[in-house]
């Protein structure tokens, strides 16, 4: 008999109907004779309509009460799921964030969970309950209501099976895996069975959106399996696991891509030390996001140094870099807001050299010219520009042979 | 400076422009300097829209659930107003019943309040905050959301008054005050400066429907000045009090009916101890609510017994009545639901003989021929056929001059 975390998003519980489907879902695995815990997130449509109310009153809503607000959006699924098992036959109890004692810090709209008391669901499972968990949301140390912000239903499923060591945290979602790529683009994308938790960080930060980051670093910090499947396909989902693990005998496991990049190179800037803060720090105040930071080698004591961001804060981005290069006296501002990032991803490049080389020759056999280089230990990012992402893509799958296998 | 208990019902706050008018409203009670608790009622509509998504899933839905679900409904309004009040420039904090400690039992769907911890509440209105309360709801000793039924958040302000010795509790409505009867039948009824607790719940009883009963035997309790106004228009509105204080002069204060009335009566009864409640307890087992009760004094043994019922449970009393009348072979079953009640309240009547005399003498001046009278210290009720309703009350409220006063 397993405990299992399960988490339904909100297009998995967007009607009445997939509440009653996820209810029969719930029960056929209760049926089985496992432990349940069901985390859900607001119906599809629900934290809009309720963002809209508030909005018409305040810009800006005041956080606390946005808060106070969005909750009832979980609130509202927790309900109905429970009495949907109840009228499918199978016992269970419905708990706000607060009820359960998740407990986060108080930076409302994206407060973090600080721990969470499991032992009023531990006594409800013991009397052979579904609890069923309002995601996205907890309550800070004085009993105010907090939110993870958008998205943060997983890392409550995560945090969840944390606290009770569960033997699986799964995430139905309506994609029934971790694609080698997006299948949009490349056909014969495959499903990984496996993935590991660093992998599936870097795929998910540069587009791969199939699961939260957060969600990510919280089940690999407390060793959390965590799996991916669909909602409305049966399947075995992705399993997203440690390294030491035994994994496929892939060097690569996918290729991760960003379409709304643009980069700005600040050129001729004096070479010396304290330059780099003095270019970024007017960009962070500005509240714009950085992605990749090149800085190449000087000469003739000075330096170029390119950074990428945002594609909708490029325009923002480049008058800050103007003022910065006045300041600065550098030489010229230029900038792209028509490029893209791909990246090649997988815990097997680590100990196998010669990667990037083959990486980079695939690209040149199409003619793409790479713009920006950009590594870390588990990836290999380039900037292209935007009208080759699909060939560049395309052309690393087959080289690095992600495809489908016949069977 | 005066502390103020406010409540708006789900009209008064139906729509974000409505939850803005009641926003400049507070505020401007909060600028002269008192102190302010806001109670508020789900949005108009929003408690109906949930109960239909509960049904869809369960046509009896688990009681717990249920106020998980409905709950919500009054948090979207706290946290909307408070957001209203912080636009308008008025610092403000919102609570659900389970965060200020509204404990009550553990009867979902309609629970008591059991009491209320206030420090939190005062610590806020320390600080100069405004209080923004969900009404309608609490949380039992395990931390269960409970709701307090229909019409509960009139209690939940009543309440925080008390606990907090509020110097008024202020229920906005969409009617103005109370009325010495209901203005669409008599036209010159005449709003009421004061009345007395006791008067007002036999006013509610009866039909007046502007405050939920519970709420004032609750006020009467604890001493809680209770004011009836309008939310849309200027006024004073009527205040409820306790008879100890300066009355208006006099016997009458209004005139109360109801429509929905149906008697019963079995006639041939033995006319022996017990049988009232052989009568009795079927009805009220099978879940019908018995209003008024006469049995007349007894001839040759057996004895005839009549009661009221509400005319939706009319025809499955008459049903049980049948089975009663062969299991104490009584001679016959007859009922009319075709009656409607009429009844005088006064707290003045109590000291002044002679008002049932012109009372009936008034209907019989109609020819308003009077099926059953009952009594209370402050009341005397006649049903009477459904078609003399209005000739009835205008008689009455004509005869003892109930009507607006020349200025």
């Amino acid at each position: 008999m397993a405990l299992i975390v399960q988490k339904y998003g909100g297009t998995s519980v967007g009607t009445v109907e997939r509440i009653q489907a996820v209810a029969e879902k719930v029960k056929g695995w209760r049926d089985k004779g496992d432990d349940i815990i069901v985390v859900v997130s607001a119906m599809s449509g629900e934290t809009n309509r309720l963002l809209d109310l508030a909005r018409e009153i305040q810009g800006n809503p005041v956080p606390r009460e946005l808060d106070v607000l969005l909750s009832t959006g979980e609130q509202v699924t927790i309900a109905l799921l429970s009495m949907a098992l109840d009228a499918c036959g199978c016992s269970a109890r419905s708990y706000t964030g607060h009820q359960v004692h998740i407990r986060t810090d108080g930076v409302h709209n994206k407060a973090r969970i600080l721990d969470i008391d499991a032992t009023r669901i531990r006594r409800d499972l013991d009397k052979g309950r579904v609890v069923v968990v309002a995601g996205f949301q907890g309550s800070d140390e004085e009993g105010n209501i907090t939110t993870l912000g958008r998205g943060g239903s997983d890392t409550s499923a995560v945090a969840l099976a944390a606290a009770l060591k569960a033997d699986e945290c799964q995430i139905y979602t309506d994609v029934d895996g971790v694609y080698t790529t997006d299948p949009r683009v490349v056909p014969d994308a495959r499903r990984l069975e496996r993935i590991t938790f660093e992998e599936m960080l870097e795929m998910a930060s540069l587009g791969s959106k199939v699961l939260q980051i957060r969600a990510v670093e919280f089940a690999g910090k407390y060793n959390v399996p965590l799996r991916v499947l669909s909602s409305f396909k049966e399947g075995k989902g992705t399993l997203i696991t440690y390294e030491e693990q035994e994994m496929e005998e892939a060097l690569i496991s996918g290729i991760a891509f960003n379409r709304d990049e643009a980069k700005l190179t600040i050129v001729g800037v004096p070479d010396q030390p304290g330059v780099a803060s003095k270019i970024l720090c007017p960009i962070g105040k500005a509240n714009i996001e950085i992605d990749m930071i090149i800085q190449n080698v000087g000469v003739d004591g000075t330096t170029d140094f390119t950074f990428t961001v945002h594609r909708n804060d490029y325009d923002k981005a480049l008058a800050v870099l103007e003022q910065t290069r006045q300041d600065l006296r550098a030489r010229e501002v230029s900038g792209d807001n028509r490029i893209v990032k791909i990246s090649l991803v997988g815990v097997g490049m680590r100990s196998h050299a010669g990667i990037a080389g083959t990486m980079f020759e695939a690209l040149a056999n199409e003619g793409i010219n790479i713009r920006m280089i950009s590594t870390s230990e588990i990836k290999i990012s380039v900037v292209v520009d935007e009208k080759y992402l699909e060939l560049g893509v395309r052309a690393l799958h087959a080289e690095f042979d992600l495809g489908d296998k016949p069977k």
